[in-house]
């Protein structure tokens, strides 16, 4: 069989794992799949079966990752699909179990066009990428390539309030070996780590495609707890005595968002997001000027010499908006992420593969970060597909058409026969 | 005795009045005075003795508020001195209290200085003026004057929680009588109001003069719950696709700022006030693009002309940030106060009388609004002297100087013996 009609003929098994998770997951008006929970677990051994349907063995790893391993007989440094099976609270369906499913459907095509593989094929379903239930994200991926910062076994689950060490161990995995932190796997003896996704944006929407090849994925810098320090004053008080707390965070966002612009017209990609943004909650008064205000910023760009730029221009926007306001702005608390380029051959590649396969593929900064970023940093040959999805994710309103995730799986597995 | 000198010689007497409410009040680090409480009342009996003390009948009327009458023998309209005794929590000694100090000082004067009035003269101790203990302000001036909203009898305090009715009927008041909704005191049968009061913003330090005439006290248009919905997103999404409700709302906010600077330009005076201003609680997050935001707004101008106009530019401006921001911007519940402008001919009058007082007195529009709207709004003659005020009010760091209360009784004094 032709590769590309073997690809087709998966599309009712594709189907067939989407439903499932979906009915693991089900919590209207969304999908919850519980990290270390009832819904990743169910999920994990979905997959797991369709796994062992191929031949593929299933294995955990010290983090509760699952592997199922394509064996190809070779030696030459096995090729990683992963993404993740958890989601946020009453997400979408389809924001990491679709990659994980994409890595399956593409072993099930190459095993019915009768394709060998030179290096084994593993597909990964991560576990707890999603932020939200223990206030960091990309755990799994963390776990398996020793990336874990200081103190995060000890975090507390959002729901079940067992620590990230009692999860992982009450899943099948061993915090103790993680607390070595060495990493699972070598990531020199990795080949590649390739992630199917979502895109988190209508931009494939916007282009018509049905897929697009990710050129990296942002990194960040954060700040959650600016503080703005004014005088709280009397509502009649003329403009030349204010010092308004409330407008100053008003013309910092503003200032920051003017910046995005100016970069994005000189062809930096990047994104600023003020997500909490207050008067102090006590302090609520439609009669008097605000002396506090405080605000979270997010600003993320997809090349670290250009996020170091932009947290200089941070720090300039913010002394001069303080000066010219008369107020103190303190950026307090700072954390920040490395971006996650793609590698340039895979990319080459994926873009070669989609052109064989007849598919449009344009190239894109992804809008999220995904495990793939901790591969890439840790130095693992790194590329993703992002599939076409309307209406973002972490939301019900997720829609990704099953067609063009056929269309990745196409690509993907054309990049496999190579 | 010169009328000058006998001023003066009532230093002291202002002086223990100004200790006496300071001590009444006392809630470090600033001053309380609870309308229809204890501190209110204090201050209320300690005015009453001081007013007796020059030979004034003291008397409640069904608001609950003094008044001491000085009785001329004569049929002529009563000139009414009046301000308020309440405080807002932990506020300062000055805002109100040092205006019905100064009418009992200014009787004082023209009674040592032998000067008998050609008409009554009464000083009010008025109720409640502060919105902190029932939402509303301006209280018991609008009981005198029959100026109180529909329900405001059966708001409940702040503090003690009892209604409006209760607690004026607690303090000797008669609401029954309120109910009717008739005026207490006819205002054609009122020659003149005059108040006294710190000025609430430091106009007066900076003009280096000890007193102004109030040329009007402000109305207002207010929104206290002005709604901005956008959309909800993931923070990677690319500016193009946001409706980013926070940015709208400081998009308005600042300009609405815009207008204001441009308008105080053009010589049209104004304040914009956004007091509260926040994303919404629930949704606070680091990584969200928040859809919602909520902001309180208070417009204020002193000429019922232009608040129409400031009201049409605020839609007009609504308008275009919300298309411009591809958000809703819904203004909602909406309350309206009408300026105060102060008589022409007593404006005059108090220019004149601080000219053959030797007592620089520019001309000013006061910040606050004050019981005088009221008075001004019923079509009683209404003037009003602000008093040098150091650090705002509303604050314990009010700083009013008594020479310049002093300043502002020896004009107060001067006009009266006109």
């Amino acid at each position: 069989m032709e590769l590309s009609q073997a690809v087709s003929a998966q599309t009712s098994l594709v189907q067939r794992l989407l439903d499932g998770v979906a009915t693991i997951g089900a919590d209207p008006p969304g999908i919850t799949r519980d990290a270390y929970g009832r819904g990743e677990n169910a999920a994990q051994a979905l997959i797991a079966e369709a796994g062992r349907a191929l031949g593929m063995t299933a294995s955990l790893d010290a983090g509760a990752n699952l592997t199922l391993r394509w064996a190809s007989g070779h030696d030459a440094p096995p090729v990683l699909i992963g993404s993740h099976l958890d989601s946020v609270v009453q997400g979408g369906n389809f924001d990491g179990a679709a990659g994980v499913i994409a890595g399956i459907g593409a072993v099930a095509a190459l095993q019915a066009a009768g394709i060998a593989p030179k290096r084994d094929i593993e597909v990964l379903g991560l576990r707890c990428e999603e932020a939200v239930w223990f206030g960091l994200g990309l755990i799994g991926s963390r776990c398996l390539l020793a990336r874990l910062p200081d103190g995060a076994l000890e975090l507390p689950h959002a729901r079940s309030g067992l620590t990230l060490a009692q999860s992982i161990d009450g899943c099948g995995g061993d915090s103790a070996r993680l607390r070595q932190n060495t990493p699972l796997r070598d990531p020199a003896t990795l080949g590649a780590y390739l992630e199917v996704h979502i895109e988190q944006a209508p931009q494939l929407v916007e282009a018509n495609a049905p897929l697009a090849i990710c050129l990296a994925n942002p990194g960040n810098v954060r700040h959650p707890f600016i503080r703005i320090t004014g005088e709280d004053a009397h509502t009649g008080l003329p403009h030349r005595f204010r010092h308004d707390a409330a407008l100053a965070g008003a013309d910092l966002s503003l200032s920051l968002e003017r910046m995005w612009l100016e970069e994005e017209a000189q062809g930096r990609p990047m994104a600023v997001t003020i997500g909490r943004f207050h008067t102090p909650a006590a302090r609520h008064s439609l009669t008097a000027v605000s002396g506090g205000f405080e605000m979270s910023l997010d600003l993320r760009a997809y090349d670290a010499a250009h996020l170091a730029a932009l947290e200089a221009r941070l720090d300039a926007i913010a002394a001069e908006v303080a000066a010219r306001r008369k107020v103190t702005i303190a950026l307090g608390e700072r954390s920040a992420a490395a971006p996650g380029p793609m590698d340039r051959a895979i990319v080459e590649e994926l873009s070669a593969a989609a052109t064989r396969c007849g598919i449009p593929a344009p190239r894109l900064n992804s809008p999220g970060s995904h495990d793939a970023n901790n591969f890439a940093a840790s130095g693992v040959p790194t590329g993703m597909l992002l599939v076409r999805n309307r209406n973002g994710s972490h939301n019900p309103h997720e829609a990704m058409e099953t067609a063009d995730l056929m269309a990745a799986i196409g690509v993907l597995a054309e990049w496999l026969a190579r």
